[in-house]
């Protein structure tokens, strides 16, 4: 029914997450609708991308440089390192801008139900350079999740000995949230955790 | 923050009608983990659409032929003309695939308000076209709106003293929909419209 190549733009269109047939109609005629400039634009940084983004080989986040921007500046510190599950995550705790400290990115999440084990996370990589660059804190930022659980723990055991200081993140109830939505684990979780008022 | 391709990328991805910031990352992130095929894919059709899609010359609905399929068809009724305000309702109406007649598209609807007047919008060349294929029936498809009944007016008033019949959709509840959910005008119209059961 659609010409063959609207066809072929909607169907590739439905490669991103979140997008069904109706959106990548709407986006395909929209695209129709571009101006040239618009078209180049984003035809040039959607292979751009693809060329120059690459993982930093330090830390594994995302770069466009040799090594990322994080892991060669002076100003940021060094002792502490922030362990995330993507590469994305990198980029929220930057929006920020409160965090000083590096980052590293590991591959996932150890879990036994989807038969992930931790040599397939990148963990060896991140034992050495642990050893390496003598961190003072580890701060494991994954999601709050039996998998992200798992992780956390099988990476403290694994730096079990060194002279570093593991943390998570706190989990609780969300600024903001109304009470009578926050599901149960995470209230149990909040009252757990509960902190002192001084 | 981002490297700076991936915030061109992002940028971009926002030109697509509905996708703000967190929409044009979360989809930045997910073409970057896209594999060599479906990037080329994409790409591809993003450039094929841009050089091989126009109007029909006759109908100006989207085609990648010469004249569309559907001009060009002999097993196509070419005596009813169906006159729609964008080309991509043309497609709405083959998807249903029970109307077997002609397309002709405008370009939009006449609007007092916002200055667009019939010869804004190409209705010499439906005129000229419905005069030399001399259709017996013209549906007037365009959305229930101010704009639309003054668009389907003035046609009407234009074709006057032709040999043919002048048509609109049939408005009024759709199929499905919850009595106590329609609106006041859309209620009033399917009561002023409605139809003996015989």
């Amino acid at each position: 029914m659609y010409p063959e190549s609207i066809k072929k733009l909607i169907e590739s269109l439905k490669f991103f997450p979140g997008i069904g047939e109706k959106s990548a109609e709407r986006m395909a005629f929209a695209y129709l609708e571009f101006d040239k400039e618009q078209v180049e634009y984003l035809i040039d940084s959607m292979q751009e991308t693809r060329a120059k983004i690459h993982p930093c080989p330090n830390c594994l986040s995302l770069t466009d440089q040799d090594v990322c921007d994080i892991c060669s500046s002076p100003a940021r510190d060094h002792n502490v390192l922030c362990v995330v599950e993507d590469p994305k995550i990198v980029f929220l705790f930057e929006k920020l801008g409160t965090y000083k400290g590096m980052y590293h990115v590991i591959k996932g999440l150890i879990s036994p139900l989807e038969d992930i084990n931790p040599e397939d996370i990148g963990l060896e990589k991140l034992l050495d350079r642990i050893k390496k660059e003598k961190f003072t804190e580890i701060i494991l930022a994954f999601k709050p999740s039996v998998e992200g659980e798992i992780t956390a723990l099988y990476i403290k055991q694994i730096l079990d000995g060194l002279d570093v200081e593991v943390s998570r993140l706190a989990s609780g109830v969300p600024m903001g949230a109304d009470m009578e939505y926050i599901d149960s684990l995470t209230l149990e979780r909040a009252l757990e955790d509960r902190k002192k008022i001084s």
